[in-house]
């Protein structure tokens, strides 16, 4: 293994893949800091409104060699801003950032990265993705300005991978379809994956839009469809797909309050952040619509007669292991 | 993420799991330098005779901050201990090496890496496991007697996966089944996986002893068997398993010079290094006897009518990206 710039890349990398789909609308996003040739940090963006990747792995680098400092009770994104702009005393002059996208430009629910790092003036920062946002670029001129050095284009093809979701939905709408199978393929006959994929999956319910579910799932599992695995989880809105529109009202999907639920017999995925949830048959429909499969592979094998697919292809950007599963994120091969 | 010694250690593991099952008779071992806090390297054994994973990682710690020195050209590993036991100058004093298992106490095909760390006395050496191999074991207390820092376990339970594999054919036999599936489960239907992991199933098949196979694949497929996608591979032995014995002599597996072709009806998997390769109906035949599954998925869907399965469960060792397909070692879930 060669240790450069693709190898501490890489490890930002993998870092934010953990929370892709998760930090929406926001892009999935690592950081990594070398201090004097030493991994003083590795962070990644966990949640819109949470500090940034940089911010994260600034703050950790400085806690790293300073473990009782008063930064360790900060976590407001400002704060932790202020604090390091006021308490650096030079610290990160020896210090290369790693960041998987180029460092905002621009102050939303978080302040500027780019007036951070200029302040803190690391000697080097090297970034894999320049930032497609046009109201959030720019940042690497700006550091530029100030002195510093700057590498780009680093693990460039895994940071476009990293970055595809974000992509999608900046340009209006994102759709993935969350699939459990087991190592055979079979997807019936009871619980498929451990508890740590639901819990992941109700993760995934409080992040997005709206769900979409199918009208026989309903009928035949009467399904919550909330979010109890975790704390504070919202139920996402639901989209029944259906073409007969009659339910009974008493299945606990529709017991949940200040939930939208809404039966409709047409594909739309126009717009938004959506999730199906689904099986082969729900699959094959949606197809041509969806940007991105979630899919879980159980290390079981169980023989049961739900097989019934066409030919789909896929192409994998991630792969993780989740409890006991396997989790595979999925782009459609064109 | 926090930057501690489990940090560095699933690094080493991690490096090592890339060549789990290519290291027979010996077993995968990681191994990390740290020097003065900085990564300068990260190694994992590859191939019994080559040099052990402690030793390619302090040869490239030191060809990391001494890229002209004549060790580059130096592969062998006698050759590397006596280079760097005259060379090293103090340059290890500032080091900690971190290795999945406890470095060799024993002169082999290779020298004692307690020796040549006792020569180069890093200040710290962290292992993972223990040395399960009598003949082999005693090199932390030798380390300890020459005042080398010593600390263990760390990440042991991912370091016993690790080893996993040493220790069942350590105990006479350790026989794992390679399938290869859709992400729908179905296995006929033309070829599933891609190039990449078609050659690494041929890297597998140049380091066992024997591949068992299945009277109805032998028939049908008429397969040759061989390692043709590697340089100078050689191509295994063969076990039939059938109950009909008679079979077309002109199968192309049958042409292989100083092969031994064996038809047999019995499921003797007693003894030796084998890799039986086949669908869902002789994986449910050997299941009992199998100490671990080598499952390629690809991440595209085919309808065929394949499926047929028990129940059967399996935890997940190992997962990579190979070529295009999802690799996972798994071990039976007892």
């Amino acid at each position: 293994m060669v240790i450069n710039d693709e190898f501490y890349m890489s490890l930002a990398i993998a870092e934010a893949w953990k929370y892709q789909l998760l930090t929406y609308p926001n892009p999935a996003v690592g950081a990594l800091v070398l201090k004097n040739g030493e991994i003083t940090s590795l962070e990644a963006h966990q949640k819109a409104g949470n500090a940034h990747a940089e911010v994260l792995a600034l703050k950790s680098a400085y806690l790293n060699k300073n473990p009782k400092s008063d930064l360790q009770a900060i976590n407001n994104p400002f704060a932790i801003h202020d604090y390091l702009k006021e308490n650096h005393n030079g610290f990160f002059e020896d210090c290369e950032v790693y960041i998987t996208l180029e460092p905002c430009n621009h102050t939303g629910k978080t302040p500027a990265c780019s007036d951070l790092l200029v302040a803190l003036k690391p000697k080097r920062v090297i970034i894999s993705v320049l930032d497609p946002n046009k109201k959030a670029s720019g940042g690497i001129e700006k550091l530029k300005a100030f002195g510093i050095d700057v590498t780009t284009d680093i693990c460039k093809k895994q940071g476009d991978d990293l970055l595809f979701p974000f992509l999608r939905y900046m340009s209006g709408k994102f759709v993935f379809f969350k699939l459990a199978v087991r190592a055979n393929g079979s997807i019936d006959g009871g619980y498929i994956t451990s508890k740590e994929s639901l819990t992941y999956v109700h993760e995934l319910r409080n992040v997005i839009d709206t769900l979409v579910i199918g009208g026989n799932t309903v009928r035949i599992d009467r399904p919550t469809l909330d979010c109890r695995f975790i704390e504070n989880g919202k139920a996402p809105n639901i989209i029944i797909y259906s073409k007969q529109k009659e339910f009974d009202r008493t299945i606990p999907l529709f017991q949940i309050p200040n939930r939208e639920v809404v039966i409709s017999d047409t594909l739309d995925t126009s717009s938004g952040y959506k999730m199906i949830e689904g099986g082969y048959s729900l699959l094959e429909r949606f197809y041509d619509r969806i940007d991105m499969l979630v899919l879980f592979i159980s290390p079981n094998f169980k023989n049961t007669n739900d097989i019934l697919l066409s030919e789909l292809k896929f192409q994998i950007l991630y792969s993780t292991r989740i409890g006991d599963d396997e989790l595979m994120l999925l782009k459609k091969r064109l």
